[in-house]
């Protein structure tokens, strides 16, 4: 049994690895901890775990990690997460980081879109960017791993195949995101209130925010040049997922290759990517809950749509994160996710 | 025209009372403020009023109420309210306050629901409960009316007949009410959270609202006998709506006499109760918007159910205050409010 | 490995069936059949199950149903129900019955409440109430258990301690319900919209609901003597959960007994009953996609107040139906179920 | 006053229209129709209208219309549409139609996207296109105005001064929209139940969208060559209204004008659009139960992206038919829409 902790375990990304944790047959949870300076048992917290886990959460004790863990994951707010996992690594403790602080490569775009300086530049470059479809050999061999942004993993996942295969004209890459709310976290905003939210939708940080450099980094780094995506989110009156509604105009490479077939091809040994049949696309529902990111396609004459859909706590977060563990510890990769 | 200025402007019940005044022929809105020191064009706080109304919102300025305002409607929380009224009552203002300030008559049953010594003992003897269907008269001379809260509004227009009629045994009432979000105002609290909220349904406060003295008040009054209500409120993942469910076993009086009918006969001069047919009953959208409650009954060998449904943000709140100030001015009763 | 089928798989219980069998280690869908004459893939109707099950869907085939299951789960509508299980039960199957057609044991209350006339009555005699909280040694030995409607099961639980302890004067009971809009099933009816139901809550044949005469039933027998509540069922904007608010008078015995404690005596080895603490009371977020059903309590002097929560598809339905196959099969009665 | 009939009474942009209607000084009722073989009252169907219309509703009866009406709002399923029009123009009518039966003005289109031969082409001819910011001259003469399509409505906004002032590469532009369910329609179909749809965002009609080739038709008339638009529509767990996200490449003409400026002077005496300052976007919120159509700008070096927010209900249809209704009879343009 591998014992587990989670850093940050009263938020949304939190209650969602400890639910996905409980079901999985490798891994005991020995340690629970939040940056509230206050007590109490989870099932206070999330009275649904009761019966089923009898843990108290406390403020983070780097001392009950160091003795009770194998591996931790970090689900802190970012800038919190630099702070402590260095000394988590010190501890040879593998780290799943959920947090932006160690997804971006180069510090000063970080301090651009975070608004502070990193502190860690030593763990950055250690860090290996979670995404199995991508990485997963990196990942094998990793003590840190940035687990990606909710954003970024459907939004790639969709690009994938499109750049890589050079399929597409990577200067035209159009990224419409929508996403439940439970993306924001469990933050008491009035924004983000029910009376605000409900029978609401509405646009937010366009063309500027913070997973933009994360999606460009990666894509960058798929495409061998710099690319720059459009990418508008927009907050659904919806607890969780998110659909990334991707546009793209072919290149000249493009051309008579039916874009369904390479995409099957692509993801073809990848377990949690589902590639939908022509003239199906995928919706929330089919995916919240799960793992998956599924993957519909209309290709036209000159360009490609392209609509991944996934929860965002899960194959956005949590579900990822434990992926990764899978990956990490040589478990069968959907172990505990099916 | 008459001049009207309105404190708490930024909240929920502000927002639907410059939404029904500036509909009304009668009314110019000459003054608003909020509790906030910050002050912004009341269109930054709700863009919907772009090209409706152009005026500014600041902290309250009582030298302003006093010199641009004929009437204040008072939308500050509770113990706030307390402080101002006095001070706008002495400069001949009529005052209709939104809060639970001038609603309880008894001073200690206050002080055990809202925690704080009431202040303002003088004023409170002479505000006048402002549910027009049962004080219109009173409310016609009254400089200070104490608007109902939303839950006593529902609740006691589907009672009063019952009760006022001698129909109930007065110790058997049961109300079960279920209630939207904007009735807890635009707080940051977690629990109102748009991910806490949505598809969920909960009790709170069981039989120890504060609401609940309110009730047993008037209704004590309608009886001539001390009635102690059971009250249970719930929250709906709704914006806007109270269904308050109603249930009383008959009195020895009952038999024999179709409440329904009686129900009609009651409130059959009253422009904002709709009581429905046999076997029909409201659901919120048939209110929501709008100012009127609509009751459904049903009669059982023993026991009545009444069910009663309003938009807690109109008649709950902001279209009632409006109500009762057309009474006050002597303005047609539904004025704007149609 | 126990071979079932599932008779109504298109459906809302059906769908929850399959997603719960799917994590049971010691079961094996080998047949799924619906009503309409349409075959296609599973998957084609509910695509999150792609990758994980890959059977078609056809037309009700009794062949294959006695070649392939052992037991047979039946989520069909009531009537079509008592055409197949007979014939189901002649070819030595078990069958699990999500209907109602086998739960009143009065044919002339069924003809009442479901305006036909029931067909089977030797089978009918035979049926057991699938509540294992109250019936769990005949569930053991049963051919067909009926299983609970969903109303009946929250209900039930919130009175049986009552009832069974003589707690509760029984000519008091109220049962104010509100259900998520699954309840109603995968019926493509005007009032079923989302255009309709969001944003909106009504109650629905007020006290005159089918699910009225199952409490009944069970609480004249618990009560040894004729038991009638008083039950309105209301509709929520949610899609799954049950939150029954359940009123009553205390008895003479109740005097000098806590309540809370009693039930916990109650229901001390029940798993899948979890009672809150004193001013602790579940929503409807605590037990969405669990088999539980959490319990709060508030006692007055003279009434008793007891919330009850469940997911409607699961402990109202397709989670009940599999706890009571682990009972009839002696696997673990949690087992699929945690 | 004008005398108005409204066929199509009982959907939800009859109910729209209806409530607007009430609302306006210059207007009475007088005939209500609908396809159903049925009659009722109109407040049987819309219980909110008790006590402010009363009238029946039944089906459609050509002499009524002609005795009682000096003018008709046609809101009935495209194709029906065209069966009536041509009788009610003949009687010296003026029709102001909400299908989509007199918008293509290519017949050939108009089969292709809506799968049957149109029928009435001579007066498909005298149609004007009622978008009254493009065409307000033309339906101030028109005895039959088609009324837009929502999401043509939303996009030709956002559209109208970008591509008519020369700024975007018309060979580049997407419009991703987002619509309530109102949008379908009170149709009972499975994909539109409350169980479905709650929780849940999808694309549909993925680039396939019978609005497409109106909006393809406008914009091709605005820059006077053949422009075509991908469009995406998809659909959102909210009742009212439509976000249109629309990106456009800069053309060599854009450079160095700021666009917010251009839509301002663009939009400069329209009492229905505001366009928003600089970084601020609007939400639909902000524009429900209103005819404003809400525009927010977002200029980058190479593109546009511009958010335009509308109540399909209002805006997208009933609002702005009342809005060609105060054109065509001169009365002031926003008489019973502020």
């Amino acid at each position: 049994m591998l014992n587990v902790g989670i850093v940050g375990a009263a938020g949304y990304t939190g209650e969602a690895l400890i639910d996905i944790l409980l079901g999985h047959p490798e891994v005991r949870i020995t340690s629970l901890s939040r940056r509230s300076a206050q007590t109490s048992n989870i099932c206070d917290i999330f009275p649904q775990f009761a019966g089923r886990l009898d843990l108290s959460v406390g403020p983070v004790d780097l001392k009950q990690l160091k003795a009770k863990c194998d591996a931790v994951f970090c689900a802190l707010p970012h800038t919190a997460s630099m702070e402590l996992v260095p000394k988590l690594l010190s501890a040879k403790k593998k780290v799943i980081d959920l947090s932006a602080d160690y997804r971006l490569k180069d510090t000063r775009v970080y301090r651009k879109f975070y608004n502070v300086t990193h502190k860690d530049a030593a763990n950055l470059k250690l860090a290996v960017y979670g995404l199995p479809e991508l990485y997963r050999n990196k990942i094998k061999g990793a003590s840190l791993v940035a687990n990606p942004g909710c954003y970024p993993t459907a939004a790639l996942l969709a690009l994938a195949p499109l750049v890589g295969l050079g399929l597409a004209d990577t200067s035209s890459i159009i990224i419409d995101a929508k996403s439940g709310t439970s993306g924001a976290g469990k933050k008491a905003e009035e924004s983000l209130l029910f009376s605000e939210v409900h029978g609401d939708c509405k646009a937010y940080k366009v063309n500027a925010h913070q997973h933009m450099p994360e999606i460009d980094q990666v894509l960058s780094r798929i495409a061998q040049k710099k690319v720059r995506v459009v990418f508008v989110p927009h907050l659904l009156p919806v607890k969780r997922g998110i659909l990334a509604t991707v546009y793209a105009r072919k290149s000249s490479k493009a051309k008579n290759r039916p874009a369904i077939q390479l995409f099957r091809k692509f993801y073809k040994k990848e377990p949690f990517i589902r590639v939908r049949k022509e003239g199906d696309f995928p919706r929330l529902a089919d995916v919240q809950g799960t793992n998956f990111c599924d993957i519909g396609i209309k290709e036209e004459k000159d360009c490609y749509i392209v609509i991944a859909a996934i929860d965002n706590l899960v194959k956005g977060a949590s579900g990822q994160a434990v992926q990764n563990m899978n990956i990490m510890y040589k478990f069968p990769e959907t172990l505990g996710l099916l």
